[in-house]
């Protein structure tokens, strides 16, 4: 694994979640870097969203250290900003930062309160532990139920010299049981401006963790953050630009996969593909539709070719088309042309959805040219388990 | 049980649906009643629904007969206008009234074509079944996968002269395994012109069947329709329409109520109230959020006082309010107060969650006096198996 340069990584234990496992990590760019961040679109944002947003416009894009923590999500709690504010502060002054230059994020449970002093007593410890290549430890402490660590990273060579970007993020899909975040940091060591890197970064999270659902419930902490820090001294020009933003796309869309196959209870990773849409945005609209269909997903946990349920979910999505016209694939099997059944044998079609990874393809045959990719996974019995426990 | 005057019901097996239970029912009203419907808002439609809306507008809002099958929805099927259409020439012919003046409705699985001729055989043995009585047996043959009878009935006095309403409806909520409908069919002996039961119908509606949900997921077959016959005599004047209008709703409150209590796999019906909120579509949004939040209903099936997945339900509505001034009661314990946690026993309330019938209130304290009453059912593990299963 090659890892961007000028970055060094930490994690440390600070007796935030009960269980001993880190919980807290810490990210710092030996200068500082250039950053761009997405945010939930809650109504609700946890502390850390809010401090995060308002660094970031101070800082004027700038990031120089990026605290997380796991098993609270300090969200909907009386101290929220003030321990956010205290843990970044702590930070600044340790790195000899400034504090605008700090970005925290949090995730965990909802509406108990943190205690900052947990977080800046371990500080010492966590700073001192900063290493290049502690990139997968820090990867592991902010996971929460995830069953599986999940990062990505790629290489790009620009005139013999080259690029890198790594990225970590965490979530069982939009939904977990008391801890409902998902959260992405991804590195590079290009030399990018914050506007252009913004656009960028907008650009990717709308085809990867914009395109992706577990069940349609968007959390209270959700961020991706972006940092470039140029540690390679390569300041891509416009058609290296294209390329980066490419590779960027397919990190991103690498990660968002990894959060939809350890979705709770999930078995399958399902592919939602729409074309013939009369535009981008009813594609999606349609893609959503169907991803977020409990009939859907349930009929894929069963491996049943049930694509009346399909038609019903894309026809429930609010966007016009005409369902005469729709052609379903299920697996690359032709099931229903024109909207009506094709003609298929289901014994076969049931024993190639039994496989971890299911394709669904919607051809509207509008009169548009409108497409969407969309990941999701099967909603099996375990999910309910899972979330209907007590919180214990 | 008081029906109202002059209809006459019936069932019969067809074999539409395999397993042996009366799969089609007819309703009949002495005389031509004013009608008033309500359909799927599902881009996709079934048949019925479509020759129903042309019959209504054909006849001008007058309905002799409703002819019903289940075990076959007539949807995304190559015959589907045809089977429909003649089924109704068949009734129309047998008893003598005009074909517009007969209203079909269809209920079962999507994608498969429907013989008519089944229908067309049993109808002289179905006519021949009509009677004032078999109310119960029309409203048995209209189920699908739901576990128990849905029905409902109320009497008006109007100077010492009585109207009455009688109510049948299926579903296991929205979603249900391969055979996606709900129906309701209301039939009162008032005599109220056709625009105004439509209007009676709309605000009725409004305030049932459109505030329930199992999973959010709305059919291609739905539809409710009202008739009024007038055989009791009684015209209601504008006063007494106002009181019809209550106890109208009042029965579909009380239809649409069943429909949840025997979602698929539910133990719990669940009442969600918003109060406060900027209007009543903001506040009808907010409800919605809530109910159809697996995280919500996971944790109401675990019996889980789990208020920061409302609060993060909420947010995710897309309606703007203060998170800081909400207040969350669930079965009547504060457990979230301006946003954060109350103080309330968890045991206790856990104990309270284990009641069949749950309530979670919502108080936005906004500067508006948007209300809405919405309600949903738990999810659990069984709702996942159901619909997970083969078609067989």
């Amino acid at each position: 694994m090659t890892l961007p340069l000028g970055y060094r990584y930490s994690a440390a234990y600070a007796g935030i979640r009960k269980v001993k496992k880190n919980d807290v990590a810490l990210i710092v760019s030996d200068s500082p870097a250039s950053a761009a961040a997405v945010f939930t679109q809650n109504k609700v944002q946890a502390a850390p969203v809010r401090i995060a947003r308002f660094h970031l416009t101070q800082s004027r894009g700038l990031v120089s250290a990026v605290l997380i923590n796991a098993g609270n999500a300090n969200c909907a709690t009386r101290t929220g900003d003030r321990v956010a504010i205290a843990c970044c502060d702590a930070v600044a002054k340790q790195l000899r930062v400034p504090a605008e230059q700090v970005f925290p994020a949090s995730t965990g449970v909802i509406g108990v309160e943190l205690d900052a002093s947990l977080i800046t007593n371990i500080l010492p410890d966590l700073i001192k532990g900063l290493s290049p290549k502690k990139f997968a430890q820090a990867a592991q402490a902010i996971l929460t139920t995830d069953t599986v660590m999940k990062i990505a990273h790629q290489k790009l060579a620009f005139k013999r010299r080259t690029v890198r970007i790594a990225g970590m993020t965490k979530g069982s899909g939009m939904i977990q049981p008391n801890m409902a975040t998902t959260l992405g940091f991804v590195m590079t060591d290009a030399a990018i401006a914050p506007p252009i890197l913004s656009a960028m970064l907008a650009a990717a999270v709308k085809r990867s963790y914009n395109r992706i659902s577990v069940d349609g419930d968007t959390s209270t902490n959700d961020m991706v953050l972006l940092l470039a820090n140029g540690a390679s001294g390569i300041q891509p020009n416009e058609k290296e630009r294209a390329h980066f933003a490419e590779v960027l796309s397919q990190v991103l869309e690498d990660l968002a996969k990894q959060i939809v196959r350890d979705g709770e209870g999930a078995h399958k990773l399902i592919t939602i593909e729409i074309s013939g849409a009369s535009n981008e945005e009813a594609a999606d609209r349609i893609a959503r539709g169907i991803a977020n269909s409990p009939l859907v997903k349930t009929a894929i946990a069963g491996s049943d070719p049930n694509w009346g349920r399909i038609l019903s979910a894309a026809g429930n999505a609010g966007v016009p088309f005409d369902p005469s016209k729709v052609d379903i694939y299920m697996q690359d099997v032709l099931v229903c042309q024109g909207g009506v059944a094709a003609e298929f044998s289901e014994q076969d079609l049931k024993s190639k959805l039994d496989e971890r990874e299911c394709s669904i393809r919607l051809v509207l045959h509008g009169r548009g040219t409108g497409g969407a990719r969309f990941w999701t996974c099967d909603l099996t019995e375990k999910y309910i388990e899972i979330n209907a426990s007590y919180r214990t």
